[in-house]
This record gives structure tokens, sequence and C-alpha cells, in this order.
């Protein structure tokens, strides 16, 4: 993986390869410390938009990313924006599981994957995920969904190849080609940097229109968190109001699929192994029932009642006692990534016919339809909205899972004063 | 569960608890012998039919069933139709898996299930499913779907609540409260006696109208087998021209679903250890590729290629590699029942929004809609017709899995001479 920038040839410099000036904070060795790093963007196409970026979410992968705990990062890199499971997903299409035979295999496959995760306390949150919003500022001449001033919204992704089963049916989110946003290469060979800078310049097909009456600090971690949980939730039919769904986690990802099943009339109960959760669960967030997990009368009482489940969860944890709170039919959705594979009991899915399927974010269209839902029923995340110059005190209390539930960098207003 | 005889309260003798003679062969004890066994049917209620039985095939759950393997057997019992997975699911719906906390709870529940398994070799191919056929002899006054003389089938099922979610959908074969064939205890408190007997008095609505032109025996089989693939391949939209089908495993449920894979105009890839299948799954069977799982080269070349994949095996195997084999969003449905939990690796769930779903026999309005299939397009099982007297030989040759795909009686021309 290291090989990659060679591999594709990076062009130039990052400060010189690009005509338009750029500022923006970047690591630049594996300590992750962030400071001021002027590069440069690329000139806006004719399907480009320029977006002058007001606020950006700080995501666990930026953690991972900054310290090269993936073994895969282009130094210097500018975080901002980029999920767990895409990074996954790359390792996973780019490594050959079938060339060394199945037990080998086998093993070398799930010593890479334990290789990406050097920690296991970053796997119990890693859906502190995050997003790039702020005001269109330029546009190309063949751009039609947006005009200077608009808000705008980019997410992990900045393009794909637009011409497979994926990408055709709008899942560009599962395009074996997709490009994100910071430390990939884009399609003329340089790499991309994220939203911890002023400005970026993106195809407005991957640019998302923000909802006017959305705050744009609270709202932009819905770009990632909440296309996470709103793609399989309407993908896999768990969007309909009077339908009972499982909420597994009150993370990130947890408590925005709490705000979305009750917006669409959803019964929605929260699993949660701490007792702790329950007041925020039913009061703040509106959950109609909190379970935890570890109580057996509670657990009794929600068995075969759920429609669907949204399973959060990265660590380590028993599907069993999940599998049992659905309904006949009923469908489970890991959007976590635990580290080593679970244990997955197969009488309870053919006995009931039920399934356990997995989701990562979602495609454009629907993280546009999910927002436009947001807006229409204000929905917005929880945060805590900070300074650039607080970055890397952030990542740090990010190591310990020291944030409700996100930290929100406030670009506009920190960046050029640091 | 030895205490379900006293508990449900079995009316009285099999000879004299109903008015109408029967004959059949039962297993007195756990030597599983089968031997001539006289007892009673209930008379023809108003929406019941009667069916003359002329074949009735033998499965797996019928071995373990003679011989007490599961520990649920009252005996005498007259097997004959009846399926490993409801066995399981039944397990799984009486037993209390939080009554003890998590931890004890699943190594009890584990236990239970493993006691219901006595043997490995069992597991491997317990797809030895099969159907009582024959011809109705009496119609109730109320009995809309049948008259004397039509050709009938009966499934695993002969009641069920019909008022659950799953019944009012259609699926039978999850009401919590269904009947077995054999081996239950009747809404009268009787017990249920199977299709190894001259005749059958069932409830019209779990009876299948039997195409004229499918030969009732090589028929028989896929009122279990046919629906065990059919069901999920449709309710998981697998039944489309043009998509590609992985069959894991060829046996008795894997030979159907090339078969109904093949007649729905899909492409079909049979996936199996042993290269011996392949001529067999190619020619024989219609498979348009063969690939052995051990195979790195062949395994390579069908990665991402599959829309869905069903899975017959029961025993323990690798999920990875069957995973790679799918595109995004593809789906992997198992219908075996390994004995221990599989290890699911979530990652590839997640990163190629895929799903790992369980599928049990299906529902009464799918079974028709699947044996008229089958009539239309002359699909039917392989088997090997044997008589009366030959069952407790096929009962070990069962055992050492000896049968190509499963053993059929001509009860109708064997059962009184012998």
């Amino acid at each position: 993986m290291a090989a990659a920038a060679t591999e594709y040839g990076v062009k130039g410099s990052p400060e010189t390869e690009h005509p338009r000036k750029a500022v923006g904070w970047a690591a630049r060795d594996h300590s992750g410390v962030l400071s001021p790093f002027p590069f440069s963007r690329r000139n806006n196409g004719d399907c480009d938009v320029t977006i002058k970026i007001l606020f950006c979410g700080i995501c666990h992968s930026d953690l991972h990313s900054i310290k090269n705990e993936w073994k895969n990062t282009i130094f210097p890199i500018i975080p901002g924006t980029r999920t767990t499971c895409c990074k996954i997903f790359h390792v996973y299409l780019l490594y050959d599981p079938f060339a060394a035979g199945d037990l080998l295999s086998k093993v070398v496959l799930w010593t890479l994957f334990a290789l990406y995760y050097s920690g296991y306390s970053f796997l119990r949150e890693p859906e502190h995920k995050h997003e790039i919003v702020g005001i269109i500022t330029e546009v190309g001449c063949n751009v039609q969904k947006f005009k200077v001033g608009d808000k705008a919204g980019v997410g992990c992704m900045v393009n794909s190849c637009h011409s497979c089963n994926s990408c055709k049916q709008g899942f560009e989110n599962y395009c074996p080609r997709m490009i994100l946003t910071y430390n990939s290469i884009d399609t003329d060979g340089t790499k991309t940097f994220g939203g911890f800078s002023d400005m970026i310049v993106v195809n407005e097909h991957f640019v998302i229109q923000f909802p006017e009456n959305l705050p744009l600090d609270k709202g932009a971690p819905l770009l990632c968190a909440g296309i996470t949980v709103y793609s399989p939730m309407k993908y896999f039919g768990l969007n309909e109001a009077g339908k009972h769904l499982g909420v597994v986690g009150l993370g990130g990802l947890g408590h925005v699929a709490v705000k979305f099943g009750k917006a669409l009339g959803m019964k929605v109960t929260v699993i949660s192994s701490s007792q702790r959760k329950e007041k925020e669960a039913i009061e703040r967030l509106g959950a109609d029932f909190f379970v935890v997990s570890s109580n057996t009368e509670q657990m009794k009482a929600a068995m075969g009642t759920m429609d669907g489940i949204i399973d959060t969860v990265s660590a380590d944890h028993s599907l069993m006692p999940l599998l049992l709170l659905l309904k006949a039919h009923g469908k489970m959705i890991m959007i976590g990534l635990p580290e080593k594979p679970l244990e997955l009991p197969v009488f309870p899915l053919v006995g009931g016919g039920k399934m356990v399927a997995g989701s990562c974010i979602g495609g454009i269209k629907d993280t546009q339809e999910m927002i436009d839902f947001a807006g229409k029923n204000d929905i917005t995340a929880e945060i805590e909205l900070i300074g650039m110059d607080y970055v890397n005190k952030a990542m740090e209390r990010l190591v310990n899972a020291d944030v409700k539930y996100r930290f929100v960098i406030d670009i506009a207003n920190s960046l050029t004063a640091a």
C-alpha cells in the first residue's frame, strides 16, 4: 500500500501543481500533528463547482490517516471527510484474497485488516463521521444544480467511474473506482486534499445541495452519519411509519438513526450496553424504548418485535440476542466495522427468514434525498464546535472518544486566523 | 422437550383415538427400525381433504426422528415429510435464550442445538427433503380447491395459526404455532402422523394442487426441496432472467436450485468442493459454469460476478470467499444448517452492501406457484424409487449419504403388501 504514491505518480509539489492557491492544515509525518499548509487546487472545470468551506467535521478516519495508522498515508495530508468503511472497502478491493489459497489467504486478509486498525479503542466509535459544508463561489459552464451563493456539502467521495452498475444505479459508494475526498489519487494523477482547508473544487455530481433552513454546522455531519443510516433504512424498507426499528449503540451514527426513525414515524428502541444512556435516548432524542442488552427481562420483552435493527457497534459483540429481537423476515443492518469476524448463528437466520446485511454510507441521489428530508424535519446532529487551532487537542480527545457526538471545525472563522 | 407428550396430553391410543382406520410404518423405539403400524386418522372435516398417499420421500429428519436423535420423539412415530429447518425453528422458539443471562444462555442454546444433531455426517446433506403426494378421495363441504380424483401434495406443515403476521403474509412457514406433519401435537391434542402411511386428512389450505403433467414420484420432492430454493429466490429477487446465480453444494437442494435458475433464464454457476460433480452439473443439470471452491484461479475469475448465491451447505465452511463472488448489493442465502456458528466477516458485507440471509422452506401460496412453474417447465427432482420394505435399508444408506438425490417410497404399490 505504501507504494501507492510512486505507483500512481503524484505529479508535483502540492503548492504548485495546480493554478489556484489554497491553504489547509496538514500532517507532515506520522506524528499526526496538524499545522498550516499552503497547497493548490485545480481550476474550476466546466462541470465543477468551487466551494468556500465554512465547516468541516472531524472523523476517526482523519485521526488514523494523519498518524499513518493505516499505512497508506501519503504525506503531507489534509484530512477532512473520509469514512472508515470506504477505506476498508478499498483495501478489500485491492487485495487478492484468493492468491494464496484458502487458509493462508484468510490469515493474510485478516492480518492486513488488523494492521489497518492499530488500536482497539478506535474501533468502538468509528461512526464519528462528518462532512464539508460551505458556499458555492464559482460554477462551471455546464453546472446545472448550483449557482454562486448556494449552500453546498461534499461527502467522502469526489468522483467515481460513472459507468459501472453501482454508479448507474446511484450507488457510487460501491463503485470500485470511487475517488475519496482526501489521500486518494484523482483522475489527473494528483492527490486529493480534504476539508480542513479554505476551499475545494469538486465535480457538481458529488456536491450536495444543502437545505436553506438547516444549520450548516449541525447539519454537516448528516452528510456522513445521516446518509450512513438513511441509505440502508431506505434500501431495506426500514423507513415506513409504524415499523419497529432497533438501534444498537448510541454514538454518532446511532443518535442520528433514532432521529431519522422517529421523523419517519417509526417506533424506535435503543439497545445499549449502558443504562446511563437511557435518559438521553428517551428524553433528548425521542426514542420510544430503551433496552439494556445485558438485562434479560428487557431483552425478553423485546423478543420478536422488531422489523429491523441498525447495528452501529464496531466492538466484538454477539449477534444471537439481536437476531432474536427481530420478527420473521427481520433485517439486521451492520454499519459498524468489528475488527474480527463475528459469530453468525445460522439457525435463527434460517428459522426466521432473517438477514444480516452491511451498508457503507450511500449514493449521491440518496444523500440529497436524506438531507432534504432532514431539512423538512429539522433533523440535525449533536456536535461540539471548535476552532481550527483546537484541532490537535480535539484529535487527542477523539482517541478517548471524549466527544458528544462529534467535533465540527468552524473553518471560515478560524482557519485564516490560525 | 421429552415432557411434551404429557404436557400437551396425547389423547389415547393412536389406533382408536380417531374413527378412521389407517396403516403406516412406524418406529416404536430409538432403534429406529420401521415396521407396519395400525393407527387412525380423524374424520374428514368441512375444510379437510382426504388423500390416498401414492408416494412419499425420505428425509434426513425422518432418520433423526425415528432414532430419537433430537430427543423429542414421541413413540410410536410414523415419519414422512418434515424438515430439519422446521425442527430447529421450533426448538429455537420454545427455548428461552435470555433466561440464563447472556453467556450461559449462549452455551445452553448451542448445547441444545448440538444435541439436536448427533452426527456430523448428517449435517452434510440435510437437504434430502421430500413430500407426500397422492390422490384426493374425499373433500369437506367447504373445500374449494379440490375435487375427488385430483392430484395433491402435502408439505411439512399441516396447520398454522392463520392470524399472525407471517400467516397473513403467506409465510405460514414462519408461524410460531405451525403444526408439523408428524410428531407434532394437532389442535385436538392428538399427535400428527406422517406420510409413510396409506392416507392422510389435511386442511385444504395446506394441500398443494399438483400439476397434471408432473410425474408424482419425481415431482414430489419439489414440494420440499423445490420450495426451499424457490421461496428465497423469489423473496430476494433472485428469480430474474439474466441475473447470475451461484449455487453452493450440489445435493438435494442444490441440484433443484440449478434447474429452477436455468428455467428462470438465469446464468447459473455451481460452486462445489469436488471437481467430480462438474460433468453432472453442466451436462445433466444444465449449469453454465462450474467452480471448484479450492481452485483459486476459478474463484478469482468469478469474483464480483454474482447477484446472489444459494448456499445449501450444512458443514462448517468459510463465507468470505463466497461473499467475494457477489457483486455490490449481492445476496447470499443460507438454506443449509451448519452445526456451529459460521465466521461472519463484516467488512465485505459493509464495503459491498451485501447480505447474508436465511430461509426455511416457504409458504403455501409460494409452494403452489413453485409447483405450477415446475409443471410448466418440466422441472423434476432426481430420485431413487424404492418399495416400503426397503425403507430400513434406505435409512442405513442415508446415513452415508448414499443416494442421488433422494429416496422416494412407492407407497401405494408396496405399503399394503408389506
